[in-house]
């Protein structure tokens, strides 16, 4: 980068941030965390033509690029406090800067996180950000802490996000207001981070879906040491309509489609009540889906109670 | 990157830390920071071609990526505590992140920092990481706290990892003991946190020459609001025959040479005795090389007192 092209950058990302004793500018910025709470930390990187189209309103993407950090604060029940930005561009070009900082800066306003640091440098374009955020001592949503006999819930419906890659592939045909839906959950998906704070001291474990329902809920059933079974008509809806689609897609978008960001989380059967409450107050559809057991791995079952084949565990829709 | 891929990644990265509470393998890492410190956090990016060569062994990019952030912390009279790591690999090679991973950790054990999470994706070779360290609340190195009057230190010669890169580009020659100098320099440069922390309290700004030191200082200079001059005469030297080189190349190399990482800082005269003392003591090569002004800008004087022209501002070895 030039010194002009520093300049642009600096005037796109230089914000005066609330709470931040030295913000950017010096060789490290300064906060200084809440006394008694731990700090929950993750980091992420999105890559073009990995994780986003070659060609993506940049918006979409500095709007994407906190989100998928965002969730993961939402997945130990965190509150997300500051993050820094290392942004790796081709050119600096003020268009696309303006649009990628009001994405970004849009969602961050809207959850009170500020952008604290970071670098800019030459390159293929990818975005890494580091998410740091606070949390009550032990009281953390951990992938190991589901019980057997646990209700496994999840936050709304997934695999719309898939289905907008495919879309976009030439690979399905979707309604003008099913892709519009879908489209949305891929490009500006809203991370469950109020639902993370509320399920404090009541979920047991929980995750943010990634990589898709059944590879995210192996991973708590792998780190607690405990199977978990899960019903496929006890999923959230689609607002799709289902019967225009192939089975296998859709059973692949809804198991194993990834980027929806919604939160999966085990809880006892004692807070089953509490929970059906705070989703009706909050208007967050709340879905439980199966329960944890013993044994090892992810069975889903059909209506009647059959083992559904998956064809595929993953449905990486970038290979 | 395939499943099998993310295993060998784990192999090399998953390693217990003290002092964490919950390391690399959940959403987030969880940390419990010490009480009534600060949080110092920066974050930094080495790109393939721009920051390091192409080919250049994946040891002394692993030193090299988490060098760079602790110098961070060194500036800023930090304690480096933990690190992220989002790695962009074209290809999960486990000789190579063998070798990367050596090199990293190798750097970390000798620092005591511990690598908490981060993430591992396909794409052009690209390193970010981001770090966090304590400070005292008000005593961190900022780079606005320098006085007029004050001296200017430097922790050590610069411009040797320049003349690494001149020598690698073919623009110069240097004799085998020196090269070895200054490739050690280059690719495996020493961040200055001992220095940093024995600062604290008696520094008044310091930064770490990265992009050169009249750039640095620079920086020290327009955030004190005030001007720099210093000396030619009294860089330390660095133990190359200087005779052998044009004089236009020899002074690009001290002034704007980058990737030093000593670290340049400005303290009362009342502190001079000791920093002296100090520099004995510990064996490090403290010198003080000029002084802040009133006014605004870096002057570089001769040994008569005269202006040197700085034809090159910048050195910007990779373009």
């Amino acid at each position: 980068m030039s010194l002009d092209e520093f300049g642009l950058i600096q005037r796109f990302f230089s914000r005066h941030a609330a709470g931040v004793v030295l913000g950017v500018g010096d060789d490290a910025a300064l906060v200084a965390p809440t006394p008694g709470r731990q700090l929950a930390i993750s980091a992420d990187t999105l890559v073009e033509g990995r994780h986003f189209f070659p060609g993506t309103d940049p918006y979409t993407i500095g709007w994407k690029s906190l989100a998928v950090n965002l969730s993961d604060m939402a997945a130990m029940g965190a509150l997300p406090r500051w993050f820094t930005l290392c942004l790796t561009l081709p050119v600096a070009d003020a268009v696309w800067l303006e649009g990628f900082a009001a994405g970004l800066f849009a969602l961050a306003d809207a959850h009170g996180v500020a952008l604290i640091g970071g670098d800019t440098t030459s390159g293929p374009l990818a975005i890494s950000i580091q998410i740091i955020g606070e949390v009550e001592p032990g009281l953390a949503l951990r992938r190991d802490g589901a019980k057997a006999g646990d209700d496994i819930w999840l936050s709304g419906p997934v695999g719309a996000a898939a289905l907008a890659v495919q879309q976009r592939l030439g690979k399905l045909v979707l309604a003008d207001a099913e892709l519009a839906h879908c489209a949305m959950r891929l490009d500006q998906p809203a991370p469950r981070v109020a639902l993370g704070q509320a399920l404090v001291g009541m979920a047991t474990a929980a995750i943010d879906i990634s990589d898709g329902l059944v590879a995210d809920l192996g991973h708590i059933a792998e780190r607690s040491g405990l199977g978990a079974q899960i019903c496929l008509s006890l999923l959230p809806s689609l607002p799709i309509h289902a019967a225009r689609l192939a089975t296998p897609d859709w059973l692949a978008a809804q198991l194993s489609g990834g980027d929806d960001y919604e939160l999966c989380f085990t809880a006892p059967a004692s807070a089953r009540e509490q929970l059906v409450a705070i989703g009706a107050a909050k208007g967050w559809p709340l879905a439980r889906i199966g329960s944890m057991v013993d044994g090892a791995g992810v069975a889903v079952l059909d209506a009647a109670g059959r083992p559904v084949s998956l064809a595929r565990s993953g449905f990486n829709h970038f290979s």
